[in-house]
């Protein structure tokens, strides 16, 4: 790539840019709906996010085009003496960028973001028919000791 | 049991009673360290959960004794097209009582609490190696569709 890659909290102006994104994915394409308008549930959830000091929404950009989404939640727990740990989910790059690395330096701002925060452990789940997904985050350090149980209600 | 278990959030009175639960454990007594005084890191852990109105610190109780604990953490995303989901950590019950289907109206419990939350999903990870406890959430109708990585930085 030419230009450098730059990190930043996500605006309510990237939110359709984001959903474009999330929807243009084998598995997004079957839940999400991008549109113009888009459903107002997508701006209800930003601002939900937007306004929790524990969410972030991080948006990698080249230029003024957003290429990368991913959310932050950092959370305090009781286990591990009392520890905050940082869950990275959401994460999708544009398919006109994909294989740039972009991913790689996405989820290590996450991880440098995370350190900021105090946090002890980075933990994300990935589904288990995303195989690619699976060796990129391992390559990243990434150790898939845990079995990631979903329940819809 | 003759006394019904009930479900109330946790008070920092609980923190030592759920930190002798977690420590409890094969994997908990490597990484907990249950003491008289307790770390303060446990107390400062407990203070930024009770002080965040998206994380719920929940015990199960028989009279005075805490015999069940639960973190619930609700979170606003942008994927589902904007849901709310509950994430479930730190799930403990007391030796004294396992086995009496504590853990399971404690997991039934969070479910309903994510519902009055308005979430949509429900998840947790497990450790690979507690095979039991996957037995045991897959029969709750958890579905281990993901691999669950975690990164200690």
């Amino acid at each position: 790539m030419d230009r450098p890659i730059h990190f930043r909290t996500a605006t309510m102006d990237d939110v359709s840019q984001i959903v474009k994104m999330l929807a243009n994915d084998p598995l997004g394409s079957q839940r999400e709906h991008y549109a113009d308008p888009l459903p107002p549930s997508y701006d209800e959830a930003f601002q939900a996010i937007d306004s929790d000091p524990n969410n972030e929404l991080i948006v990698g950009c080249l230029g003024q085009e957003v290429i990368g989404v991913a959310q932050i939640t950092f959370t305090p727990y009781l286990t591990h003496q009392g520890s905050w740990r940082a869950t990275i989910e959401g994460v999708r790059t544009s398919s006109d960028h994909r294989g740039n690395g972009i991913g790689s330096l996405l989820i290590k701002w996450a991880i440098e973001r995370a350190k900021e925060r105090k946090c002890q452990i980075v933990q994300l789940t990935t589904d288990k028919t995303r195989e690619d997904a699976l060796r990129f985050y391992t390559r990243l350090g990434f150790q898939p000791t845990h079995e990631g149980l979903k329940l819809n209600i």
